[in-house]
């Protein structure tokens, strides 16, 4: 946005600023179009300040069909007209992500892993940006492995760690590696944790999440393909991250975390435990005790989003 | 494979122990179960040597779209009897990958980055093995930026290689760094070269390939949400990759080449390239010349499966 425009806002100007999505690109507001490749998105064949400029809460997951699970919850939550079940899928001319916007919420899914999540991002931080959309919060709905709690617990994560119980992301950046703070917001979370003691359930508690590179060796399971620790190493290197705060281990919170931050977003991870690793690697328990796991941070933040919005008060 | 049963077979044991698919695990086989989660499969509950016993060639991509139409390309080209069309996704059950057989060649997706095809090709490699498959090759067939070539050039990857143009794979076990080579066939790979001389139309070169782990800064894009370098720093990297022999950059072919190499699996990248990256960082093509650029590793490999099979002689 040029200066002068700013400048028009008066007092509220830093105000202003400060609650408007950033982006930290010199460029691109010079770029005279902005192709969002993987989301089949860009700034010269889409209105986006039209299609997205009222979002306040983006609610991001790696399942495609988890995503639109939750587009279709929502919608039914806010009692917002027209047909749950016939929410259209906005990034539908590609197959890489899957996005739903149902009122003031966007569902959108991100893949396995840092780098899949990460190009997602990059093109919705963008997409915020170009939208000129303001007070938005971003919340990762998540599955995980749990550290020393019964499965199905819901994991508010205080710091996003790396696999050394580090609170930061190492970003390659023309070959040289620079580190990211990785902390989330505090108040939201807290909130969150709030909002589970209203709700029957929901066992929630607040902890440290380790987000690893692989589901196998990195998470030291013993079932992989390759594997060439003992029983007692993984025991032990799991004692080590509790003791370090970690209740679970997801594979995208570091760069979730680390670049909500920079771009200074309000973000938090929600994640539900699977299982208990002490106990065992396998996910073993049966499909319909998976999936209602699987809804608990779906109607944890859908509660925050009501309260939010005022109908619960 | 209990030793007692590898004894029954005579002069050809040591032949026979090469060829197989080798997990590189020691607790495997001494699991009751083996449920292969994220492709929705298990030793259990599906027969797996007779689901798959006949596979030799296996061919990974990222986009599920793209590995279906596969499927059902090879399955013209072979000239199998029965419907293209009605190929049937044997991951139905889980979104996260999708996975399609044609005969003696597996089509499956793989998702974005590293971790998403980390995951798979544990639980691939684990099949393969569980279904005691032998002389198997994989073949990765993806897009890729392209490093001073022309969009639509096909780079066969003589060695992967990483933000630091070296052949290396690090791979996190429980909290430690290890290193692994990330070498590929060379046999596969000059045979894929020879096809492509046969071909019209597949302009091909063998040269390195630099995997990373985000599309944005880690390839040293200008048009991201966060970009802190200028168009001569990125320019100044790509010309240094270029000098160590990259001809492209994906986000995968490292832990490939790795996994591969560890478990004894011959194997090849072969990507098509959709820009020059000295000459910008969006992709701006139109989707019908993406989508035959993206036709063209499929050609490739379809004519190396044909003539491997006495299809064409």
């Amino acid at each position: 946005m040029a200066p002068i425009l700013l400048n028009c806002m008066g007092n509220d100007h830093n105000e202003y600023i400060k609650q408007q999505v950033q982006v930290k690109n010199p460029y691109l507001d010079a770029m005279e179009e902005d192709i969002l490749y993987h989301l089949n998105l860009g700034t010269k064949t889409h209105n986006l300040p039209e299609m997205f400029g009222d979002i306040k809460f983006v609610c991001v997951g790696g399942s495609a069909n988890r995503m639109k699970a939750f587009a279709q919850f929502i919608h039914q939550e806010l009692k917002l007209p027209g047909n749950p079940e016939e929410v259209r899928d906005i990034c539908e001319g590609t197959d890489r992500y899957c996005m739903y916007k149902v009122g003031p919420v966007l569902s959108i899914s991100h893949g396995m892993g840092v780098p899949s999540i990460s190009i997602m991002l990059h093109e919705l931080i963008k997409l915020l940006h170009h939208a000129q959309c303001r007070d938005v919060i971003l919340f990762r709905l998540g599955t995980s492995g749990g550290v020393g709690l019964a499965p199905g617990t819901v994991v508010i994560t205080d710091k996003a760690v790396d696999y050394s119980f580090r609170a930061q992301f190492e970003q390659v950046v023309l070959g040289k590696v620079i580190t990211r703070s990785t902390e989330l917001d505090e108040g939201v979370a807290s909130e969150l944790l709030q909002c589970s003691s209203e709700l029957q359930n929901v066992p929630t508690v607040i902890g440290n999440t380790m987000c690893t590179h692989d589901f196998y060796e990195g998470q030291g399971r013993l079932d992989g393909a390759l594997c060439s620790f003992s029983h007692e190493e993984k025991l032990e290197y799991l004692r080590k991250a509790h003791e370090a705060g970690v209740r679970n281990i997801e594979m995208e919170s570091t760069v979730f975390a680390a670049m909500c931050r920079v771009c200074g977003l309000k973000a938090a991870v929600i994640c539900v435990t699977l299982l208990n690793r002490f106990e065992g690697d396998q996910i073993t328990s049966p499909h319909d005790v998976l999936v209602e796991y699987q809804q608990r941070p779906q109607a944890l933040v859908s509660h925050f989003i009501k309260k939010r919005l005022g109908h619960i008060v």
